[in-house]
Parts: C-alpha cells; structure tokens; sequence
C-alpha cells in the first residue's frame, strides 16, 4: 500500500502557490510520497463553461481572494506579492514540470517559479525563464526545455488536462488520495491525513 | 478593546451548519464573544446576480460539496445526514434568531435548527418549527415567535440582509472580527485568533 499523494496544480493560479509551497515538507513528515501533476486550470474551467477563474467572476469574491491570500501567506509564513499580472500564462514552465514530474528536482522547479510569479512578480512564461531556473539548480537547461517543449510532450499537457477535467478537476490546487479529491489548499492537511494512513490506488 | 467576533449565517447553509456548531465552544476557549447575526443568504446571492448558491451553479462544484461535507463533519466530529431538500427555507427561524440575537439562549437555539435541518433531515420553516424548539428550551414559544413575526421584525431582517450585501459578504458563513472580514468555515479559526487579540470595532 502506497502513501501517497497527488498535486494538480496550476502555476498562474494562487491558492496552487501555497500548497506547491508547502506539500513537499507536509508529506515527509507524514511519510508520504508526492506525485507532481501539473496542469492548464483555464482549459478546464473553458470546458466547464466558464470564461475565466469563477473567483474572478465577481467583483466582491474577486476582491477578498487578495485579502485572503495575503492573509494565507502571513499564516504559512510564506513571501508574498499580490501579481501586476493575474492569470500568468505558464504553458512552458507547465510543460517543463511535465517533463520533469518525476525528477527529484520538480519540486524545488516548482518552488521558484511560483515564487516568481506570487513573491518577485515577474512573467513565467517563455522559454528564457525556465530555462534560467533549471541553471540555476545546476541542471542542462537547454536539453531539458527542448524535451518539453518537443511535440509529443505538448500532447501530453493536453492529455494531462484533459485527464484532470475527466477525474472530475474543477478548481486548484486539487490533490488526489487513491480515488479521494480533495479541492483547494484549505483542504491539504485533510488530505495527507488520509495519504499516512495509507489508501489503495 | 472588544474581543468580539461576528457570524453571518444562514439556517440553510451546509458550512453554516459547521461554523453555527462550533463557534460558542471555540469563542469561549479564546475568551472571545460572539454576536449572532442571522440573515438570508438567497436574497444576497439574487443581489449579486445569481439565481442560486454558487456552489449549485455547477455539477461538479455541487457534487464536490456534500462529498467535502461528509467529510468535515467527521474531522469536527459533529453529526451529519445530507438534507433531502436543499436548500431549504427559514425565514421564520431567522426572524426568531434575529429577534432573540442578544439573548442567552440564541447559541442553543440556532445549533438545534441547524441540527433538524442537516442531521434530522426535517424542514425548519413554518411557526411550529421555531416554536417547539423554543419549548424544548423553557421559553415562552408564543411570545416570542408572535413578536418575531411581528411587521416591525420582518422590516429588521431585510435590513439586516442588505446590511450583510453592504459591508461586502457574499456567502456564509462570513465572520467580522471589527472591519476585517472572513469567508467560510475554513477562516474561523483565523477570525477568532485575530480576535483573541482584540480589535477595535
């Protein structure tokens, strides 16, 4: 029986931001193996028939997520800076977490391009800047954007979330216990209680 | 310097039904008061352009939440069974709660209203409802239902109401520790350590 627990996650999406932060550290200490699945949030909600994030929808629900996540940060003790830009496109780093989903360095790959986009507020899209964070973690940049960026690796982000919207995926971050979903940050430490006590795939 | 926290809620709110069960205990525990502030969430979701719960507006949102109920319910350990009918009307307890809102008894009364609608499946609305519970708790349930459905009453609760779409709530349950404003059962626990350190109103 596996411990484990799966991270659907979007780089442009901010509760993503704070379980992307967290996870890896939660799950060792519950002995629990992560599964990085990272996906294109605004291709589900278009399939869901939603123009764009339903917190966006409304002004009101608009307006207190920012409170709210600023809030989320000071409580995690995590950096925080509301974007200038809000959704930031991210289909290249996506591919690259893809790629790299089972590499022991997906994680920290994660990390720092969220913090990039919630903590320097900077674009994350375009090959420059993935690759100037796989350098940075002393890894072949350019091979590995290549790999990500090579055709049959774009099918598979489609297929990829195309499989979260399947599974029932509405929202992120969404995390996923054997058959149990588990939708939003709020709801990570309910999650990885189930993934200790260990659940059939 | 108060150490209050304020609970918007609605009898017919699922995470309502969570927040309205714990918050007493939880205050009590912060030395924190808890002001009572019963209203009707249906008529603010119309205010804001929509015709019912957002969390109904979709299939999968919708059937996500009673899986997350469930689920809650045993993490806070509180009884559950999913309402046959939902959401269900309240306006005559809402008015009784509104009415008795400063009353020693407003905490018991809510968290049994709560408990018929959400753990005995029966319906809250109509005077024998309000009035029987009121029974069960040694009061005079003529009385107070008579004063509760009284003109003057039901002009206080649509205040009450536009006053919750004033200050910014658009779901319930929505707390107020002074100016700052918390959504959902997830934040209470944030919304009374805020308050434990006392806020100016």
């Amino acid at each position: 029986m596996e411990r484990a627990i799966e991270i659907w996650f979007d780089f442009g999406s901010p509760y993503s931001y704070l379980s992307v932060m967290r996870i890896e550290a939660a799950a060792a200490r519950h002995g629990v193996t992560v599964h990085w699945r990272p996906f294109l949030l605004g291709v589900v909600f278009r399939a869901l028939g939603w123009e764009r994030s339903p917190l966006l929808l409304d002004r009101e629900r608009g307006a207190y997520m920012w409170i709210d996540m600023a809030r989320q940060c000071r409580k995690y003790q995590l950096p925080w800076h509301c974007p200038s830009e809000f959704p930031r496109r991210a289909v290249v780093p996506t591919r690259v977490a893809l790629w790299g989903a089972q590499m022991p360095w997906v994680g920290e790959f994660c990390r720092r391009l969220m913090q990039l986009n919630f903590v320097a507020d900077c674009p994350i899209e375009g090959e420059a800047v993935s690759g100037e964070v796989l350098t940075a973690l002393g890894l072949p940049a350019g091979e590995i954007v290549a790999a990500a960026q090579a055709e049959g690796q774009k099918l598979r982000l489609r297929e990829q979330t195309e499989s979260a919207r399947q599974r029932g995926v509405f929202g992120a971050p969404t995390f996923f216990v054997g058959a149990e979903m588990f939708w939003g940050n709020d709801r990570l430490d309910d999650a990885l209680a189930l993934a200790a006590w260990g659940v059939e795939a």
